[in-house]
């Protein structure tokens, strides 16, 4: 089937799309690692690629990768290959990469400050607006380029400027406390690294749990398989 | 079935299993959450749980819990539950957490500090022994009790002392070319913080991508979804 005419259409036509792409929530949680794959593609300057390229490079069957692609318009075309910037654009759009989604960082201690300082939140169109802590010896101190605010602040930041996400940083014990505030503050989605799990009933609340120390086990849990393997 | 009499027996005569229990990978990576579960249990003073309540508490079934439990002989008995700390201590036992693993952070910038202070480590028995670094400005620096030595010292200090793993956190660029020097040093576990996926033939070594940005994307895409959903 060729659907390139389609993509010539659309592509002439960049008017956002009607509705998002019904995509299945296992290809979603692919979609991110298709993302870093074809920003390094564009930075080595390639314009195109085959399912068989891609899928050699990712470790994942051509099948596959033409499946989940193939889910929101990233139609290939047969013996062509796929527009990387094509791809790259439609993923990007549906992750939200621009949609100007500004955020905070709760926690201005060890982490906080190594995350306000990766690229990786600029990469992903996330923009760190602010950075709270109780701690006096760094309310008022700016990291990154971005100025700790003391957490009584916090309501009032909130409800003059639009946060959509939060970045929990802060010892368990207030993780639940304050994330209930961040809440009640209009706050829709949580970057949780606290360890503590954090759940909430309105489903209109996106929570993102990141266990490190889950996959610190796992590497345990595989090196101490392998070393027994040996003997 | 009643399997208390084995599990007293076992609890009698605490010697070391003769071989590990035979365990799916799926159940693995389930187990990393009831390490965290059960200690959080074990701080609260509980010494017994069923599995319903353990269910509600984690959110998924009962079944699911006998399942997974079950597996490597952590056997609940009916309407008296299961003995949180045998749980947790076959849970630790499997995961490898009394088995002294000693690790290396490679890269002593913002994320490497952060990491070197997280009691994450500790908590899950591995020690840090050391970190390096190619910045003269951080070399012979000690960050968390942990000095920064210089690269050109990795393999010296490899030869010397054992380093089971490796948590790598240098810029993206340098990953392949140090991980294979790591490897070559010995090290049998990375653990992968530079962005880049890192593989190797040898089904020794253990290696586990962290992509923190991936889950950040994840959530950027629900956040947008539920902006959708509103509208």
């Amino acid at each position: 089937m060729d659907h390139d005419n389609t993509r010539n259409l659309m592509r002439q036509t960049p008017q956002p799309p009607v509705e998002r792409p019904n995509v299945s929530p296992a290809v979603i949680r692919r979609l991110p690692r298709y993302f870093r794959y074809l920003r390094e593609l564009i930075r080595q300057g390639k314009l195109r690629i085959s399912s068989g390229e891609l899928s050699k490079l990712m470790g994942v069957t051509a099948s596959q990768i033409r499946q989940d692609l193939n889910c929101f318009g990233g139609f290939g075309q047969q013996g062509y290959g796929y527009n990387v910037n094509y791809l790259y654009e439609n993923i990007c759009e549906l992750l939200g990469v621009d949609a100007g989604l500004q955020a905070v960082i709760i926690g201005a201690g060890d982490l906080g400050r190594a995350l306000v300082r990766a690229p990786m939140f600029e990469k992903r169109g996330v923009n760190i607006i602010s950075m709270f802590d109780v701690d006096p010896a760094l309310i008022g101190r700016t990291v990154g380029g971005v100025l700790i605010r003391d957490m009584t602040e916090l309501e009032k930041f909130c409800a003059e400027i639009t946060v959509d996400m939060a970045v929990l940083t802060l010892p368990k014990e207030h993780a639940k406390e304050v994330s209930q505030r961040l809440v009640a503050s209009g706050i829709r989605g949580l970057w949780n690294f606290t360890g503590i799990e954090l759940s909430f009933d309105e489903e209109s609340v996106a929570v993102e749990n990141v266990h490190l120390g889950d996959s610190l086990m796992i590497l345990n849990y595989r090196l101490c398989e392998n070393a027994e393997n040996k003997n």
